[in-house]
C-alpha cells in the first residue's frame, strides 16, 4: 500500500480529500458495470469499494465509492454518468462528512449495568469503597481509574492541518479522528479539549488545573511560537507526559524515514548534511531529533531564509536557540543555496515552494521528505526526476505511525514525561520494523503500535 | 427488585457496599454446596450470583459473590469458612475495586479503521473538509461532531458522595461512573472533568475555556453554597445546558415519588406541608421544585434550625432567599416542631437525625423521605413503625433515574438551558412510568430514559 501512495500520480494528490459513495441502479445484464465504471474513469475520479445492495427484477443497486478532487470535480463526475445511458444514480453520499457525523468518537462503560448490583458496584453506595481507598493511598487512582488509559488532545485551534486558525470549534473533528487513531491503535482514551483562547498562559493554566484527570497531555494544532512556551512550561509544572505532537510525532516518524534512507544509500547519520524548509513546531522538532540522531551539518530556512547567528528579522527565542545550534558555517544565502550539496531535504512549509533545480544542485543520491500537507513543497515525481534516490511526502510520514504507540508506551511505565530517548527509541522502532524496501511500517498493523510503545516503556525505565 | 430495595432490614442498610467473589473449593457431593451457603448465612452475609467455573476429579470449584458491611465482616466469614469441612476458599475479589479497574469508562472509535481509506476519512486529509464545512457554517459542528452526545460531569471534589471533600482524584471512579450510567442509559458520552481548586471564579473560568468542546455540563459533587455561584454564573455565560446534578437531579427523582406518594395517599400538592431536613445543595432545589409543582407550606431546616425571616445565624444569599419565599408562618422551633402536623418529610442531611417520636408527631398517612447517604436520617422500617404510610431512603431515591433522560433530552432539543419546566417534565414522566405500588419506575429499564428525555425535549420547545 505504502508502494502505491508513493507513486501516485501528480494529480491523485490532491484527491482523496472528498470521498463519495454513489447509489447507481444499472440494469442486470453482463457488461453494465463495466460500462458505469468506465464512465466514472472518464470523469478521471478514482474508484473504492463497489458494493451490491439491491437486486431488482431486471436491474442490480450498487454502492461506489468514488474519490474526487473537490465538488466541481464530483459534478463533473455526476454530468458524464447522467449521460451514461442505462446507469442511474438514485443517491449520493459524502462519506467523509457522513464518518464523522455524531463524531468519530464515543464514550462507552467498560463494565456491564445489567443488575442492581452492577448498577451499585460501579455508582453508588459501592463506588465509595474505590473513592476511599484513592483517599487511603493516593497512588492507586493510577488504575482504580482510566488515568492509566486516558489522554487530553489539547487545541486553541490555532493551526490545524493546512488549514490554519480556524478556531476550536472547526478543529474538534480533527481531535476527534486522532482520539478514534488512539483507541484504535493504542486503546487510549482521549477525549478533545478545546481551549478557547489565544492566551498561552490561559492555556497553561486552564491544562493545570484540569490536569488531574488526565494520565497524559497531548498538545495538537497549536501554533508557533506559542506552541514551545506552552509545551516547555506545562512540562515543568505537570508531573505527567505533556507532547505537542505537530512537534514530536512529526519529527520521530520523520526520523524513522531518513534512518531507512541513509541505510538504504549506505551513508552515515554523523556524515550527512541536511537542509529543513520551516521553522515552526514541525521544523524545530524535526532539527533537534535529528542533532539528537547525530546529523551534525543542519540549516533551517524560513521564509525570510535561513537561521545564522546575527539575524534579526523576525526572530524568537526558538529561532534564535536553533540558530546557535545549527547551521555551522553560518550560511546567510538564498534557499538555493541551503539545498546545494546537502544530502537531506525535509519540507514543513508550504506547497510548492521547492523546484526540481533545487533537488538538482543536492547531493548525489539525494533524500527529498516534502511534508507540508495536504501537497508538499516538491511532488515526489517532480523529486525523483531531479535526481533524489529516495522522495515521500506527507502521505507516507503519517504521525499518526508514532503517537499512539509513544503514547502507550509512556503510559505503560507511568513515566512522568517523554523523554528525548523515548522519542529516539519510537523512531529507531519505527525504522526496524518497514517492511524491505518501505521506509516505514504498516500503521494498520496493531503490532507497530504495539512495537513502539514496548520501545517507548522500556526507554522510559 | 424495588420491593425487595424497600423492605431491606436495617442491617442490611450497611450491606453492599463491600461486594466479593470468594472462588471455592467443595467437594462434588450432593448437600456440599448447601452447606457451604449455609455457612456463609451463619456470617450474616447475603449471596450474589452463584457460577461453577471448574470441575476436578472429585470437587468443583465456584466462584460465589457475597456481601459485606466491610472488611471486619468479610474477614469473619473467612474464619467461619475456615471452619466448615470440605469447604476450601481458593482466592478473594473485591468485584467493587474489579469493576473500577482501569476505569468504569472507555473512549472508542464509532467509525471502524480498517482500510488506509477510513483512515484518510477520519484524520487527515479528508478530515479537512468536516473542518471547512464547520468554518463554512459554524451550527454544523453540533453533528459532524460529538457535540450533540457530549457532557462533561465537572466536579472539584469537595462534596463527594457522603465522604466530603476528598479532592479531585479520590473522587474520579464516582464521575466515571455516572459516565458508564450515562453511557448505558442514554448513549452520553460523559466525559469526567476535575477541576483541582476550591475557588468558584477559578471554576467558572475554566468550564467556561473548555466548554466549546461538549454540548452540554454536568456539575458534580461541588459544596454548597459554592455550587450555587458556580451553576448560576455558568448558565449566564454559557449557551449550552448547566446542571448541577446533586441539586437539580435529586430534586426530580424525589418530586417523582412524592407525586406518587401523594397521590397513593389521595393528598393534592396545595394542600400539602413538608418539611426538608438539610439546606445544602439538595435540600435548596427540593424546596425549590416542590414549590414549583405548588407545594406552598414548606420549612427549610438546616443543623442550626429552621430558615426564617430575621434569622442571622450561619446564612448564606441561597438561605437567604429561602426563608423569604419558605416558611410562611415563620416558624423558629426545634425540628421536632418542623414535623409537627407536615404531610412530607424530606431529609438529605445526615444519618440517624431524626426520631421515630419526630415521625409520630406528624400528620397521619405521612410521606417519609430520609434520603442521606449511605445510610438515611430515619430507618425506612422505624418511619412505618412511626405510622409513616409511604417511606423510601436513598437507594429508592436515585438520581441516576432523572438524568441520563435529562441530559439526552436537552442534547436531543438542542436546548439552551434545562428549564424549570423541563425538570417537572421529567419528574411527572418519572411518576407516571412507575409500576403499580412503585414510587418509581425501574432504572434498568432503557425505555424509563428514553420515555423522560422524550418528555424532556418536548418541554424545551
Amino acid at each position: 500500500m505504502e508502494a502505491i501512495l508513493q507513486t501516485t500520480s501528480w494529480q491523485e494528490r490532491y484527491h482523496a480529500s472528498d470521498i463519495y459513495t454513489l447509489r447507481c441502479k444499472v440494469p442486470d445484464q453482463p457488461g453494465m458495470l463495466g460500462r458505469l465504471i468506465c464512465a466514472i474513469g472518464t470523469a478521471n475520479s478514482h474508484v473504492g469499494s463497489i458494493q451490491t445492495v439491491g437486486i431488482e427484477r431486471s436491474s442490480k443497486i450498487r454502492d461506489i465509492q468514488i474519490y474526487c478532487h473537490n465538488n466541481e470535480h464530483l459534478q463533473a463526475l455526476m454530468g458524464i454518468l447522467a449521460e451514461t445511458e442505462g446507469v442511474e444514480v438514485l443517491s449520493t453520499r459524502n462519506d467523509v462528512l457522513e464518518s464523522h457525523r455524531r463524531g468519530a468518537i464515543e464514550t462507552v462503560s467498560r463494565v456491564p449495568i445489567r443488575t442492581l448490583t452492577d448498577l451499585r458496584m460501579v455508582y453508588t453506595p459501592g463506588v465509595a469503597s474505590v473513592c476511599n481507598e484513592i483517599v487511603r493511598d493516593p497512588e492507586t487512582a493510577w488504575d482504580l481509574t482510566g488515568l492509566c488509559d486516558r489522554v487530553a488532545i489539547v487545541t486553541n485551534g490555532t493551526a490545524v492541518l493546512g488549514l490554519g486558525n480556524i478556531g476550536v470549534r472547526a478543529s474538534l473533528p480533527v481531535m476527534e479522528g486522532k482520539a478514534a487513531i488512539f483507541a484504535q491503535f493504542a486503546k487510549i482514551s482521549a477525549v478533545p479539549i478545546l481551549v478557547d483562547t489565544e492566551d498561552p498562559q490561559a492555556i497553561i493554566e486552564t491544562v493545570c488545573r484540569i490536569a488531574s484527570g488526565f494520565g497524559a497531555i497531548q498538545l495538537e494544532d497549536i501554533s508557533a511560537p506559542a506552541c514551545f512556551e506552552i509545551e516547555q512550561q506545562l512540562q515543568q509544572k505537570l508531573d505527567i507526559p505533556v507532547l505537542h505532537d505537530d512537534q514530536h510525532g512529526t519529527a520521530i516518524v520523520t526520523l524513522a524515514a531518513v534512518i531507512n534512507a541513509i541505510k538504504r544509500t549506505q551513508r552515515k547519520a554523523a556524515d550527512c548534511s541536511a537542509v529543513i524548509l520551516g521553522a515552526g513546531a514541525a521544523g524545530v522538532a524535526i532539527a533537534k531529533i535529528l542533532m539528537n540522531f547525530g546529523v551534525q551539518d543542519i540549516v533551517v530556512y524560513d521564509s525570510c531564509g535561513p537561521l545564522y547567528r546575527g539575524r534579526t528579522e523576525r526572530m524568537n527565542p526558538y529561532k534564535q536557540q536553533l540558530a546557535e545550534v545549527t547551521n555551522p558555517s553560518n550560511l546567510q544565502g538564498d534557499l538555493i543555496e541551503g539545498f546545494r550539496g546537502r544530502d537531506i531535504f525535509i519540507g514543513v512549509a508550504k506547497p510548492d515552494m521547492v523546484s526540481k533545480e533545487m533537488v538538482s544542485v543536492m547531493a548525489e543520491d539525494a533524500l527529498v521528505f516534502p511534508l507540508s500537507n495536504p501537497v508538499g513543497e516538491i511532488s515526489v515525481e517532480d523529486a525523483m526526476d531531479a535526481g533524489a534516490a529516495v522522495a515521500a511526502d506527507g502521505r507516507v510520514i503519517n504521525n499518526a505511525l508514532a503517537y499512539p504507540g509513544l503514547f502507550r508506551g509512556a503510559l505503560d511505565a507511568k513515566a512522568k514525561a517523554i523523554t528525548a530517548d523515548m522519542q529516539l527509541a519510537a523512531a529507531s522502532t519505527l525504522a526496524a520494523l518497514a517492511l524491505e524496501g518501505a521506509l516505514l511500517p504498516e500503521m494498520l498493523n496493531l503490532q507497530t503500535h504495539a512495537e513502539v510503545a514496548r520501545a517507548v516503556a522500556q526507554a522510559a525505565e
